[in-house]
């Protein structure tokens, strides 16, 4: 392993204690309304993750000069989103995907009624955290809701989901591949960045664009790093069977660009999102190596 | 039609027109990242629909002294929330009802994939929406995205959602029931009142007290008036087919208490939800004419 990508782990190591026992504690409810719901939301929460959009709203927050501690919460609100596309895009009117992370899915789990209700009550339990999120002033937090619902919305997540429904048995185009994945999954990546550098409410705007240019970089480079895992990657550690968006003629940017090409295109789209944090100073480290670990991942 | 009846249709009509100008501005997009899901998003909010929750929104907001226009985004963000639960409770895993105010159900007309984003995305849409309702100062905004998700969750909506679905073929709880609609529909409604009744901020505590108990018992109301109208109701005027509760075997409070007994206990919660509002002077004759409306309501 390279320094940066040694550094990147440990530090989504220790995101992932800080994020997991804060998810841990606001998922634990002595009364639930149904015992079962709460336990498929917990299930698909807490069920493991690398939890990257968490990393990257604390990393963002450092980078911006902003409070990481105050970005907990929002950067828990973007996993508990996180975790409810990955309930509802698994669902069988959705991809059908039997196994998330090594483990059945929330449906084949819970049943699709509580699947599905698991996913809208997550999204809700994230908009209502981030607005009780006292670490922040009221202005802030406003942003912030702003920000993640335009991120998980018809013109962000959701949007981007559907684009990909209907690229299905398309005739491959880069456009539309690139489309679908900024909105798909680019949003939310995006969105972690932004709202991790708000925490710091005097930030210059130029540096916003710098961090949100680091962002869409980021988020498109971990969408080719996932096409080329889904052609070479090994299913015990992606933890799904390998060649499942293939074998649903879903284009990919091999498909499309050829494997070479799409390894290319990954190491630009690393040199654009180290580029874009030049103006920082040594508190970007984590963020650098972050990009690092996204274009070297294994799984 | 007796007068306070008469006094809320009037009311309803005209909440209706201003909230549908609204939402019909709001969900007009010329870019859309995908047009079917928008389009399928505006078939489900702009497709009729009574607006008894924007009503209520609007009508507490002048009640409480607060000022009824400011109050027009949250009674639409809380239609929002209503129209994406309708969507994902008509879904062949929840209800499975094809039939939804006279017309197709979403996922008829558009698939179950399109269906389940689209309800996603308005929920989104609801607290994107209510974060930038620029007429509200920014605490008052805070505790309203707050009470949207708190009522929409697994502690509200979505939580009496997953115990209706456990409660098919389960032996008949009156206990059970009251909590499964305290939590499905009740949740929302009383959002809907606290919401207006925020517009006020210095609403004293008492008479937000007296609001939410209106509004508590106004919930259960209409659900004791929608169970009588799914044995007694015609399926041209209900728009959906008469006894489908039944059909399935979901508990109701006239197979319960039978028909008098329900009939009996609605009025009951109708004299609850005016001597609420004793204390409140002719600006919440809105309200008190909504109470009478919902009890004698055909659809």
């Amino acid at each position: 392993m390279n320094p940066q990508t040694d550094q990147a782990v440990r530090f989504l190591e220790d995101c992932r204690r800080q994020t997991d026992a804060l998810l841990e504690q606001k998922l634990a409810d002595a009364r639930p309304a149904s015992s079962r719901l709460l336990e498929a939301m917990r299930y698909s929460v807490l069920g493991g993750g690398k939890r990257i959009r968490p990393a990257l709203c604390l990393g963002a927050a450092e980078a911006a000069g902003g409070d990481p501690l105050s970005a907990l919460v929002p950067a828990c609100a973007v996993e508990l989103i996180h975790a409810y596309s990955l309930i509802h895009d698994d669902l069988p009117a959705m991809d059908d995907d039997g196994l998330r992370r090594g483990r059945p899915t929330t449906h084949i789990a819970f049943g699709e009624a509580t699947a599905i209700l698991a996913g809208d009550a997550l999204q809700s339990l994230a908009f209502g955290w981030l607005s009780r999120a006292l670490a922040l002033d009221p202005e802030t937090r406003l942003s912030m809701v702003t920000e993640l619902a335009a991120a998980s919305g018809y013109q962000g997540m959701a949007g981007g989901q559907a684009i990909d429904l209907e690229s299905v048995d398309q005739p491959p185009d880069l456009n539309l591949l690139e489309t679908m994945h900024r909105h798909k999954t680019g949003a939310l990546i995006e969105a972690s960045v932004r709202m991790g550098a708000m925490t710091n409410p005097g930030l210059d705007d130029r540096r916003m664009q710098d961090l949100t240019r680091y962002a869409k970089a980021l988020g498109l480079a971990f969408q080719v790093q996932d096409d080329l895992l889904d052609i070479e990657g090994d299913t015990s550690v992606i933890g799904k069977p390998r060649g499942s968006d293939l074998a649903r003629n879903k284009p990919t940017y091999p498909a499309l660009m050829g494997v070479d090409g799409a390894r290319a295109y990954l190491d630009g789209l690393l040199n654009t999102a180290l580029d874009s944090l030049k103006g920082f100073d040594h508190r970007a480290d984590k963020l650098r190596a972050m990009a690092s670990f996204v274009v070297a991942r294994d799984h």
